[in-house]
């Protein structure tokens, strides 16, 4: 019948719009991809706020046996939960493209993402370069720390996005992220920006020199890790707010 | 009290989230950013959810009485509404931070934008590169053409976000904005993809040569318009769909 595809935002149970609560609702089944990032409430109170039980999905789950979903949503209507915006991964595309292919409607609805939400720091969305991501095993990797100077040279900010096993609650932290890139060449008096639970009510940011972000706490996960290029007097005027 | 900086999502009242709702039922006062960009539904159908007025805030209100704004956060509930996410632009950032400066609780409340709605085509959010505007007086302007250059040098696709002045109902078109990009020095036979009103649960998406994509009809505004650079398979299985 329908597969609706819901990203449900970066931070609680209430980030759902009205829209995503409504499909929800209305839904036989409802699953939640738990795998490419983290919310910072319980499981039990999305089930308490939609009134249904949730199916996790881990990754297992919904790349190799997408087709239990779909198959279900030949004839129910289900809901299948993202966290942050609905096709921020490839899986998720995958899903909505084999939908199609089965003649499965499919209703995407949108929600806040990592990427625009990094806003809060001040730093123009317009003036960012490359997203990448710094994995957990990261001794023989250049690729992110390339990423960075590419950005650099064409005076773009870049955002990390920084490796998670939820599931392990296992985090790449901020420290771990700024080391790497400076064991790559980046300099000590860099400065950064760290962003922990962007999109809560009580995020952590921290705008300092990478040899000073490396020994502060930003409590819980979820991390990112900005490196900013050139700043325009407004960027900066946010980011002193940030100084710390 | 409390100043609430909402992003409202892209296309209905019904986008917004339920924080977002709850806090707007809070507010006393309820500014909404008319200008730099446009839902598919009226002011009224805002309204009738909220259960309150609204102050429609043209760029002259937000740039210059910022004051009147901030004045009536000194004490009272004020929220101000953002079509997409809260902090695209950088009057919004200027608001937050001339808040914080005057000791006014600042509360940010994020929502879907452009940048990752832009995740249904099937183009991957990680291989974009700098996003850029094309503006309707673009006789003698290289900038946005040269964005595109630099990004394809760097096999990364491009987002152009398309002029618009929502007051008159005056929106550049994606062949206005094709045409641009020919001009400049774009082939002909660059495959292109088109976007009208995605967000919505009707969008009109077309993947096709630059010469073709001048002669579709793509309904009502909103618009973008992406250049995709080198593609991974699945990003074509997806654009295949919307071959037309």
């Amino acid at each position: 019948m329908t597969l609706n595809i819901i990203g449900i935002g970066l931070n609680d149970e209430k980030d759902i719009t009205v829209k995503g609560l409504e499909a929800v609702k209305n839904s036989d089944f409802i699953y939640l991809e738990t795998y490419t990032s983290k919310l910072q409430c319980s499981f039990e109170k999305l089930e308490k706020l939609y009134g249904k039980k949730i199916i996790l999905a881990d990754r297992e789950l919904v790349e190799k046996k997408a087709e239990e979903i779909l198959d279900k949503a030949k004839d129910k209507q289900v809901s299948f939960l993202v966290i942050g915006d609905a096709l921020s991964a490839t899986t998720h595309t995958d899903l909505m493209l084999r939908a199609k292919e089965q003649k499965i409607k499919v209703n995407i609805i949108h929600n806040a993402s990592i990427i625009t939400a990094v806003g809060i720091t001040g730093l123009e969305i317009y003036k960012f370069g490359k997203i990448t991501s710094i994995p957990f095993e990261n001794e023989n990797i250049k690729a992110p720390y390339e990423v960075l100077k590419k950005n650099q040279n064409a005076e773009l900010h870049t955002l990390f996005l920084l490796d998670l096993h939820p599931d392990n609650n296992n985090f790449l932290t901020i420290p771990d992220a700024v080391n790497y890139l400076i064991k790559q060449g980046m300099k000590e008096y860099q400065m950064c920006v760290g962003c922990a639970r962007l999109g809560s009510n009580n995020p952590t940011i921290i705008y300092a020199k990478a040899s000073e972000l490396i020994k502060k706490d930003f409590g819980k996960a979820p991390y990112c890790l900005i490196v900013p290029s050139k700043l325009h007097f407004m960027e900066e005027d946010v980011l002193e707010q940030y100084k710390k």
